[in-house]
C-alpha cells in the first residue's frame, strides 16, 4: 500500500471529516476535489495552472487512454505522470464506467466486457485482469477495481447478480495487481438497495482493500436517491480509510456528501460547463455568454480571488466565447476548479472548527443550485 | 508622437539595423516580430505567455475587434489593453486588409468602402476617418492609415489610380487623428511597381508620417516578387524611423527582410500553423500530427530551450493533437511564437556583431523552408 490516510478532525455533528492523504508524491488534504484529466490533460489547463487550481491530485481515464496513446507509450513515458509532466497525486478509474457509458452492442460474460470503441466501432475486451494490467502500465498511485456500473434503476435480481459478479471480479483484480506502490480501491456498488450495497462493501472488505470507493451514483438518480444510499452506507465504509465517491460533483453534492462522510471526489463538471461557458459563483451559476453580460464590467466571481476573477471582466469572457477564442473555456475552466477547490478548503476548516452547518447554512443562503 | 525609434547598429554589409522603439509602455528591441491577437487575444495564449514569447509587443485587428465586441465596449475598459489585461506595447491594423480580403461585395468609393459581414452579410461602411476614430477608441500606442490593398497582379491603370486614392485616404486619416499617445504609420502600396510604390512613399512623406510601413505584399506573390520589392523601397524608406513589413512572415522571410533593413513584422503564421499541428523546427517544420511521431520521445525541436521543447516529448504532443485536446495547439503555438522570437533575438545580436551573412548561412544551411 502505497497511501497512507490521517483522520485529523471528526466534526461533532456529523460524518464529516478532515484529513490527509500521503502518496509517493506528498500530502494531500481531505475533503479534497479531483479536476478529471481524461486523456492525460485537464481540458484546457497546463498542469501548472492545474496546482493553482487543485489540491494536487488528478484522475485519468484508463478506457480513453488505452485506445489512445496506448498503455505502452505512456508507460515508456514513466506513466501517465511523465508523459503529461505532472508532479503530484494521481488516481486511474478501471475504464468501467465507460465500457458501460459510451462503448455500444456490449456483451457482459463472466470472463469480462466485450464491445464496440465508442467512435470506430473496432472490437475490444476488457477484463478485471487486464483493467489492472493496463492500470499498472498508467502507472497511477491510486488505481481502480474493474467492475459493472449497471444503470441505477436496474431490476433487483439483476443488480443483485451483477454485484456479485463485481465482487469476483474485484478479488480477480486484486489477485493480479503487482505493484506495491499503488493503492487499489473497491468499488461499492448496489444501486439504491441498501441490502445490495451492503452485501457489495461486506464482499470487498472480505477480499481486503487499502480505500473503498462509492460507484454507481450520479448516473441519473435524483439527489435525494444519491443522499440516502450515501446516508445508510458511507457511515459503514472503514473509517481509517478514505472514502471516494465517484463522478461527484456539484458544489450542492459535495457539501451533502462531505456532510455524510466521504473524503474524495472527482467530476467532470467543472472543466466541461466551463468549456459550455457556465461558471459557478457565490449565487449560483451564470452562463457567461448570455446577452445580459455583454456590457458587465464585474469580475466572473465578485467574492471570488483567483486570477480570472482578479483581472478580467465578464465582458471579455463573454467577448472571448462570442469570438470562440479558446482562452474562454480556459479561463472559465480555471476559474470553475479554484471555486470548487475553495469550496473544499471552506468545508475543511468549518469541519475543524466544528462549523460546519454554519458553513453550510450561509453557502446555501445565497448558493442557487 | 508617442514612438521614439532609435539605430543602434547599422550592419556594414547590408541594410539591417538593430535599435530599439520607445513606447508608452516600454522600450522594445528590434528587428521585433509581434504575434497577432486578432480579438484581443493572440489564439490559445495568455498574457502571461504572450509576454514570454514576444517582444512584448502585439497586434490587435480593428475590423474584428469593430464588429465583436465593438470599440465602445473596448473603449469602456481603457482599450485593447485594459481589456485582455495586457501591459504591452500595442499596434491595431486599420481594417483595410479584412475589408479588401474577407468581405465581399464592396464598393469602393473615394468616400471609403461599402461592404457585407464577412458571416451575417450585413451590410458595413469604412472609411478613412472611421479607422482612425475606432483606432483612437482601440487605444493601441501603433495605429495605421486606412489603404486599399489591391491584388498584388491588378492591372497597371488600377493600382496608380489605388496608390492615388490610399495617399488621399492617408491625408484625411492624419487629419482625423487626435490622440498623441498613438503614433499614426503611413502604408506604402503599389504592387510590384517601383514607380508607383516610390510614388506612394513620396506621398506619405509630403503629408508626414512618424512611422512608414509596407503593405500589400505577402499577398500571393512569389518569394522573389516580394524581396525585389523590399530591395528597392526599404533604402528609400526614412532611416530614422521605423519600417514596418505588414503580415510577415516564415522564419526565410524574416531574414531576408531584416537583411533589406526592416525592423517590424507581424504574422498569423506561427499561431496558425501551431493550431494545425505544424511546428518550427531548425531544420524546418514538423507535422506533429503525423504517424512518423506516435513514439517519438525527442523534444519538439532538440535544439530549442523553450518551456514546452524542455517538458514534452513528441509523442505527447501528437497524442494531444489527435485526442483534440486543445493544450495542442496551445503549446505548439506557445514554441512557435518563442522559435520566432529567439530568431529575432539571434539576428539583432549577429547585427550587432556584424556577423548577419555568418548567421543567414548558418541558418539555412540547416533549415528547409
Amino acid at each position: 500500500m502505497s497511501l497512507t490516510f490521517k483522520v485529523h478532525h471528526q466534526h461533532v455533528a456529523s460524518e464529516a471529516r478532515s484529513g490527509t492523504i500521503t502518496l509517493p508524491s506528498g500530502t494531500y488534504q481531505t475533503p479534497l476535489f479531483m479536476p478529471v484529466g481524461t486523456q492525460a490533460t485537464v481540458k484546457t489547463l497546463s498542469v501548472e495552472e492545474i496546482n493553482q487550481v487543485s489540491e494536487g491530485i488528478i484522475l485519468g481515464n484508463t478506457y480513453h487512454l488505452w485506445l489512445q496513446p496506448g498503455e505502452a507509450l505512456i508507460e515508456k513515458h514513466g506513466g501517465i505522470r511523465g508523459f503529461m509532466n505532472f508532479g503530484g497525486g494521481l488516481l486511474t478509474d478501471s475504464g468501467g464506467y465507460q465500457v458501460f457509458s459510451l462503448s455500444n452492442r456490449r456483451v457482459i460474460k463472466e470472463e469480462g466486457v466485450s464491445f464496440k470503441h465508442h467512435k470506430s466501432g473496432e472490437a475490444l475486451f476488457l477484463s478485471p485482469e487486464k483493467s489492472i494490467q493496463i492500470q499498472e502500465k498508467l502507472g497511477a498511485d491510486m488505481i481502480m477495481s474493474f467492475d459493472e456500473c449497471p444503470p441505477f434503476h436496474a431490476d433487483y435480481a439483476y443488480m443483485k447478480a451483477s454485484v456479485e459478479r463485481t465482487s469476483r471480479w474485484a478479488k480477480r483484480g486484486k489477485d493480479t495487481h503487482q505493484r506495491q506502490d499503488q493503492t487499489l480501491f473497491g468499488i461499492i456498488q448496489g444501486g439504491p438497495h441498501e441490502d445490495l450495497r451492503l452485501k457489495s462493501l461486506h464482499d470487498l472488505k472480505a477480499i481486503g482493500f487499502d480505500a473503498y470507493a462509492i460507484g454507481g451514483l450520479s448516473v441519473g438518480e435524483s439527489k435525494e436517491e444519491m443522499y440516502r444510499v450515501l446516508d445508510f452506507i458511507t457511515p459503514k465504509m472503514p473509517e481509517d480509510k478514505p472514502r471516494y465517491l465517484m463522478g461527484v460533483g456539484t458544489p450542492e453534492d459535495l457539501i451533502e456528501a462531505v456532510e455524510r462522510g466521504v473524503d474524495m471526489f472527482d467530476c467532470v463538471n467543472p472543466t466541461r460547463l466551463a468549456r459550455h461557458g457556465s461558471a459557478y459563483t457565490l449565487d449560483g451559476r451564470i452562463p457567461i455568454k448570455a446577452a445580459l453580460y455583454k456590457d458587465d464590467m464585474r469580475k466572473l466571481d465578485p467574492s471570488c480571488d483567483c486570477h480570472v476573477c482578479q483581472t478580467y471582466t465578464r465582458a471579455y469572457l463573454r467577448h472571448l466565447f462570442k469570438a470562440e477564442e479558446t482562452l474562454g473555456p480556459r479561463l472559465v475552466s480555471y476559474h470553475n476548479l479554484y471555486f470548487l477547490k475553495k469550496l473544499m478548503d471552506q468545508m475543511r476548516r468549518a469541519i475543524e472548527e466544528n462549523a460546519f452547518y454554519e458553513f453550510k447554512t450561509a453557502f446555501f443562503a445565497r448558493y442557487k443550485p
